[in-house]
């Protein structure tokens, strides 16, 4: 399945974050990722991120879509998965 | 069209952004918003947009659907946009 995935977190976990959802996930934006993923993985990468998350303060937004050519994409400005590439 | 879209943004920005993206789509997350919007408001929003941003530094992603039921979204932790009916 093709998700895309978007948190807004405090400061101080956004690291961790950032590292989990990267190991499933491609980076696009600052706090936006996407990709394909199985629902196993989709569940692991949920129950980690429920563990870095303050649920109280955090926010994740998932979209789910079985398949990626339902959406089209377009990016204005600059497109960070580029500086991924360094980092 | 269902769209989502998501900047990233130099800080003294993002208040002229975050006006100009709640006048079409519904603000869900800090930089993140969805809605329906026609062929012809989201040019003028993208329009607008360009105005605002500056492209070398920032970045505005824009995903692009016929239709919302195509999309699942799962929300863990906080919804910001209950947030947004006080402001």
């Amino acid at each position: 399945m093709y998700v895309i995935l978007v948190y807004d977190m405090e400061q101080k976990r956004i690291g961790k974050m950032l590292k989990l959802c990267r190991r499933y996930l491609n980076w696009i934006q600052n706090s936006v990722f996407e990709g394909e993923i199985t629902e196993v993985q989709l569940k692991e990468l949920l129950y980690e991120a429920r563990r870095i998350m303050n649920e109280e303060e955090d926010s994740l937004i998932l979209f789910k879509n079985r398949d990626q050519r339902w959406l089209e994409k377009e990016i204005v400005g600059q497109e960070r998965s580029r500086i991924d590439d360094f980092l």
